[in-house]
């Protein structure tokens, strides 16, 4: 299996990027019941060629440019295995000490590296990081946070959350599930480069809070989905500080880029935030699942989550000189995900880390350069560290059709997205989002060249 | 790696189960700054030894009898390194068909494996399963899923849920999370044997909603995890019918047990149920997270938690053909889990897995007896499956202290919990829970024996 993981790594290029199936294909090449008896492993194992890998949109490809690639590596695919071979539950801190504590060190260790203050790290009196799952998980462990917070400090009437209109829809998700509702959050307007308005902010809050209704959470993305905004931080924190709300930085792809100095000036005005998270599964070489959040106020999130049956009653936690991570998400459960991430931080060490990020942005750099030479294509908005926004200069229909041209070719993976055009309208545009360690220079110049080829008709 | 993992599974046995390290140990054993340059795979290495076994409870000693065991195999060992290989997404049909189609067929295959009805598999109307992170999350998305459909019915009014009291934490959990809020969750009074009373369920459900409040969520347990109980489904269905409140069932534990047609009484009634959780990553030789959730409405989970920004509309979802799994969960992303539970099935066969079952279940019935024929020790209540619940002769204070010092000793480990007691009061149990594949007779006398050594002054 290490072997053919080796192989397959190699060999990711060689694939359609985007799996050719049709819906209910790979479903029906597997029969309706679990066998009888034990299969043997060379059966299974011929269904990974047969039934897996063509089932795939091969996320490892160099030539996977869609949504954030999410790049794994070497010593995080070997921190996985061993997780699953320890097979350790991190829920409390007796449950197994190392899970929890190296959790903690190595995430005091990514602050550091990506320059966050003294307050989030777990030295400090109330702060600390814990690895989420997605940064869903996390901007909904912050929502409830905060509203625990709200509720607590006595605030009352109906609880309004805030951020841009380009936020990521995981921030309208956790307002679902908490119960805060859709209904109340205020996608606030952006500017002419798609960040987060101050001024539009600071006007809805006010409103809202002359209305009796209690603002309760904002938050702020370094990096958006669709375009790689990044909100002016300073900011909106002053904002949110004078309103009482708790501020959440979601910083789930551009997170990546701090460990550069010349990306730092995406968190001035972090020292603000409440808490702050970004997915190492994206851009760091860390398989997913990893998403790192901290906080300046761990209090608050397990004021919202913990409940301690008796079964789950220790020494150790009732001491109250311990971690214990339960309280920190929404399972209860957890695995040794700290693994990968300490092997990637080892293996790669803080220059290799930083070396990755500096190639992925150059990849983009390149890309937006063949862009800038091309006469069918243009840049729809200002390049973001490792992100491009493209359309073809005739308008949607012919930057859609390339688009698919390509990604039904497989020669190349690309998804879109739509920005505010001139016209006052929504312009279609492609995304290139670069990032794989997989990807070298000639991926990049070759992908193009497809694009090119189909916005030119064949 | 391979190897030392494949070593360490022999040698689990060897190390003291329950960690021997003081808190801040093994924090303080790491640098407090990730290394500049990258280390070398040697040094990454000997941390394994130095720093990470000896942090570990050890779940995979063939001596852990603490909370429910989570055993790990060698097939899903390989289907999470396999997934951490192929390192895709599959949060949306289209981002790796295989990761959604796998994923649907295979808990096709579990779901009759257990004995669900066909409404709650993929191809009935609307019913499907999912693999969730853990139970909790489970029962959140039931619960959001469940506030949805009374939202949507029209009913107005506080929103109460009901489980019993010996119901897991979990439950409320969710309640806080979702904002249902854990002052609206009833706990509801047990019988003798400590299952959900359905008499006073109908009389809470009545006062409710003669209160004008809206009975919208119950969840019954099967396996309750203090001391293993199973609520009786079929009048709580028909109770839970009858108010138009969605009902859970909450297997987590037990659920694996279902595989054995003996075990099939637990489930009758099942078919009223809206939604059935159980973790395979508990019993079913599946290494943590793969908690499988089946619906009978998954269009109500799709529509409390569904929502589609540009960036991840794609053809395939709008043709309305596929699943999108994101839609059935709290997180955006998610790995390819189906991967592992795959290979168990298919390695091991139904017959694999019903023998691994009626082997933990005979250790303890093993224990059990041995329990019966003690003269320090007596049985707390009836055994449920492989799950033990007993107690010293003279009371809480040595049944702690014999637990704890075996626990001290790392010979074994045993976790305990508190159930009514004769005199009214909580009476403080050790729970002795079986289900490894690692443990073998001799382990269990071995440690039986420690206990009565311990009963007995050392």
């Amino acid at each position: 299996m290490v072997e053919w993981i080796a192989s397959y790594m190699e060999r990711a290029g060689d694939y359609p990027v985007r799996s050719q199936v049709e819906p209910g294909e790979i479903f029906g090449a597997l029969p309706s019941e679990a066998p009888e008896s034990g299969e043997g492993w060379d059966e299974i194992f011929a269904d990974l060629e047969r039934v897996v890998t063509p089932g795939l949109t091969h996320w490892q490809s160099p030539r996977f440019f869609g949504y954030f690639p999410a790049s794994a590596s070497g010593p995080a695919i070997l921190g996985e295995m061993l997780s699953a071979g320890l097979g350790v539950q991190g829920m409390l801190w007796s449950t197994s000490p190392a899970c929890t504590e190296i959790e903690t060190r190595v995430l005091d260790w990514l602050g550091r590296l990506i320059g966050l203050p003294e307050a989030f790290l777990s030295e400090s009196e109330r702060g600390g990081g814990v690895i989420q799952g997605t940064a869903s998980e996390a901007a909904l462990v912050a929502m409830v946070a905060a509203r625990q917070r709200a509720l607590a400090g006595g605030r009352d009437g109906e609880l309004v959350a805030y951020c841009s209109s380009q936020a990521h829809s995981s921030i309208v998700k956790a307002a679902m599930v908490s119960g805060v509702g859709r209904e109340n959050v205020r996608l606030i307007d952006v500017d002419e480069r798609l960040r987060l308005n101050p001024v539009a902010l600071a006007e809805a809050i006010g409103l809202d809070a002359a209305s009796g209704r209690v603002p309760f959470f904002v938050a702020a993305t370094l990096g958006t989905t669709s375009s790689g905004a990044v909100d002016p931080l300073a900011e909106v924190s002053e904002i949110s500080a004078a309103a009482g709300a708790w501020l959440h930085v979601d910083a789930a792809w551009a997170g990546s880029a701090l460990v550069l100095p010349e990306a730092r000036w995406m968190i001035e005005g972090v020292a603000g935030a409440d808490s702050f998270n970004f997915n190492p599964h994206k851009w760091m070489l860390t398989n997913f699942d990893c998403s790192a959040l901290w906080t300046r106020d761990a209090r608050a999130i397990i004021d919202a989550l913990s409940i301690t049956p008796e079964y789950l009653r220790n020494a150790p936690s009732e001491s109250g000189g311990v971690i214990d991570y339960r309280d920190w998400q929404i399972p209860l459960g957890r695995r040794f995900r700290a693994l990968k991430l300490w092997f990637v931080l080892r293996a790669f060490g803080a220059e290799g880390v930083r070396a990755h990020i500096r190639r992925g942005i150059a990849h983009a750099e390149l890309f937006e350069s063949l862009v800038r030479e091309s006469d069918v294509f243009e840049m729809a908005c200002e390049r973001s560290l490792a992100l491009v926004c493209f359309a073809h200069t005739s308008g949607d229909a012919p930057t859609r059709a390339a688009m698919e041209a390509v990604n039904d070719s497989g020669e190349a993976f690309f998804t879109h997205t739509t920005l505010p055009g001139n016209d006052g309208g929504e312009r279609f545009v492609i995304r290139f989002a670069s990032g794989s360690a997989q990807t070298g220079e000639a991926d990049i110049r070759r992908a193009f060249t497809a694009l090119e080829r189909a916005a030119r008709g064949g």
